[in-house]
């Protein structure tokens, strides 16, 4: 990994330099582990007490914050977080190994009727099947299944393990991490008791956007008919479920562990924390947040905050966990008038 | 994708025709999606409303259903829902690409003493264990372990990515999808403090009847001893987790995301929504339903629908939600008797 | 699977044989599962009845149990639960398949500056990238993914499908299940609407520690900058969610499908039950211990247990679960009071 001088850094974050600009830094890291050779940041004024142990050789700080110790270098800039992000990034290529070379490597099976830009990077062990079409700049990792029909935007990184069944379609600039599934079969089935149930056919396919973040393990189902939809913009956590034709308005954001049952949609800018639960068959507006947790069951207006198993408006659910925890203070409120009535009733009888 | 004529629809889903069976038919589509040379159908006689704007050129629609459009081609039976999914289904080759072709792929790498049935396909990359053994018809589709000592009975299909661990035994027309984990080590530890966790031996296997279905990154684990046991017809959705020696009853129906701790029987015909847990030990009646991120924290009478966190009867639970949400009035009522009984009391003095 | 006298295997767990040690055995079943040449056992004397009906040749009972079965061979020992792990251990090797064998599968790819011991086994269509290091005694199943500057300590054991992202660091005698991907990138996005998130560098790794355990589909993020860290000794299930910057203590234990938002700290000996979800940016303190489903949104203090969603202190969850479920009879007792003043105040006026 190549060291940096700290000019270098506070040029390129845009930053101003308090200190010796030709101090070697060697990468970055958190304020409480960070060494002499190393870049940290304090990214809220109201945590400027941290600054007073850490051993970081830099440190990028908001532009007016005081600072006590004369022995640190500083970045001033009025945006820490970005600031120390593209610092972060600059060191990253030394992070990252080599991702796999241009072109088909040997050991892929490539079907004939499928079509490859010349300059996609196909992995080890690779599956492309009939029609497929992967588009200029994509780059799939070992072990990686694009299957028949479906077709890969440009500059799109499928990571190991990744399996599109077929008919899925990527936009440009998707990122897709290892293990991710989309395409399987949507869970529909119709009860036959006493014999069993009959299988719904699950016959489309999965439409995502560009510029889509889907993360390890999780799964998008193929629609029952027609697609189910991933808008542009849109950032998937690890292990998320997408449930058939679903549709998941453009930058809208989910945690990890997100279930969205069937023939859901989620207009654009929703949020949802860790573990949210969406119902099938129901719409939640636009902008709406969920936090962790939470479980829509029924439509939801947008633009607003829900906490809550089933969810309710932030402020609602709040002040009913207060009332829950004070439920023994009302019951031996309760208690204590029944006492005090009952020593009324006494007097007047 | 070739087109076919409404006539032909009717009759492969047995409905009767109203309107032109000459039209060209290229694909089944939803009502507000489809487009004049698709069909769609509408299940449900109280949104015959959507009927008015739909641009499909034909419609399944209930037997006694009032329309009032008369250019729109219409395929009258009393089942609208299975007729489309006749009509899904009769399109669903050309939905579908192609599997692995019959035979062993030449990449795939099989153990001498394993036994493939001489039609199996076993696609590329795949892994056949000793004394594995598939039966007829199976499709392995790319990169498939299917390990020491496994059986996959006759007609299974197993998507990219399998892994069966040594000793699960498929039944026959069962489907994995792509990612399921069979046979990985059950989570059993006794602990040995200060030095850390012993692991508790995880030596059984995992059993799965006829005609199972399990989606995508599935896991069910082999048992301590003796099997983890799936029944005949069991339904389960994607991202499920099944801990050792449990026992799922037959057409039992477990959506995505649901988690069932070890050694808990589930009894034939239990429908679990998604992200339901069940704790370990216990047992579940059979045909009891659980919506969605319930939690079965103890055993639990069959042939009922429960709901919440822990699982409540669902009557119960929804009382309990709506006296929940009324606490601040009950608060209220409690400071007003209070207020009423001081002045009272007052009086009294 | 070799049959065992009844007196080696007696000898083997250190228990008191009564009964024919010459009977063979052939393999370990639950009490209600074995047959007369199965060995089953009996760990609580509170469950002493279920030998009444068992089938089992002989059973591993407790010391000083009254068993009035003399047809049943018994081995009586301290620790049942113990000696028949014992026992399944010694059977084990004929429940599980032989491994790949020791050296480099042909088909393997391994970069030319990858470091990989004599001793470790590579099965097929692994992929070992640039300066990967792969130690002593591990076992790398087949599809295993160990990506570059990745480096695998002694005698660990890789399953089907794993995956390492680069900067990826192992302890000795690690178990990774299959499908696990460690590595991929944090779950971080600044809003720049209207156009969009744009996505914070996530150029960390991950650090874990010795004699770990991770379940099948689970996954652990990068950090940011800087490593994701599990301590050593800890226990993971499967499809867990750990996020980046976590920092999980020594000896814990997460049972499946636990969430781990980013940054959130558990001191070691923390357990959690399955579906756990933690918050972010959260410390919880050592040897906390949360039952399943429950929900940390805020530090907690160590070395109690905690349920519910908010998680609260289980007696007080416990209060509240009650309460809530007697709210019906509250609102009777509010009502009641309700007439009895108003006749009060009617007798006043």
């Amino acid at each position: 990994m190549s060291n940096r001088t700290l000019s270098s850094l506070a040029e390129l974050c845009g930053a101003t330099l308090e200190g010796d600009g030709a101090l070697l830094v060697r990468g970055p890291a958190a304020l409480d582990e960070a060494q002499p050779d190393q870049i940290s940041f304090l990214n809220d004024a109201r945590h400027a007490a941290k600054l007073a142990d850490t051993r970081a050789g830099a440190v990028i700080v908001p532009e007016g914050l005081d600072v006590e110790r004369s022995d640190l270098a500083l970045l001033r800039t009025a945006q820490p977080n970005a600031a120390f992000s593209a610092v972060v990034l600059a060191f990253a290529g030394e992070f990252e190994g080599p991702g796999p070379e241009p072109g088909v490597h040997p050991s892929a099976v490539v079907h004939r009727t499928a079509e490859l830009a010349a300059n996609a990077s196909v992995g080890p062990f690779c599956v492309i099947g009939a029609e497929a079409r992967i588009a200029d700049g994509c780059v799939l990792h070992e072990r990686v299944s694009v299957q028949a029909r479906c077709t890969v935007g440009a500059d799109s990184v499928l990571h190991a393990g990744v399996v599109l069944r077929p008919n899925t379609h990527l936009g440009a600039r998707c990122v897709l991490h290892a293990g991710v599934v989309l395409g399987a079969d949507g869970f529909g089935y119709d009860p036959v008791p006493p014999q069993g149930w009959q299988k719904v056919p699950q016959c489309g396919g999965v439409r995502v956007g560009d510029d889509v973040e889907i993360g390890a393990n999780t799964c998008v189902d193929r629609g029952r008919f027609g697609d189910t939809r991933i808008g542009d913009g849109v950032k998937i956590d690890n292990q998320v479920q997408i449930g058939h034709n679903c549709d998941i308005g453009a930058h809208s954001l989910l945690c990890a562990q997100v279930g969205v049952s069937g023939s859901t949609t989620l207009e654009p800018w929703v949020v949802a924390g860790g573990k949210v639960s969406f119902a099938g068959h129901i719409r939640v507006g636009q902008g709406a947040r969920l936090g962790g947790a939470a479980g829509a069951f029924h439509d939801l207006a947008g633009g607003q905050e829900y906490m809550g198993l089933p969810a309710r408006p932030r402020g609602e659910y709040l002040r009913q966990v207060t009332l829950v925890g004070r439920l023994p203070e009302l019951k031996r409120a309760v208690r204590a008038l029944e006492q005090r009535i009952a020593a009324l009733e006494g007097e007047d009888s």
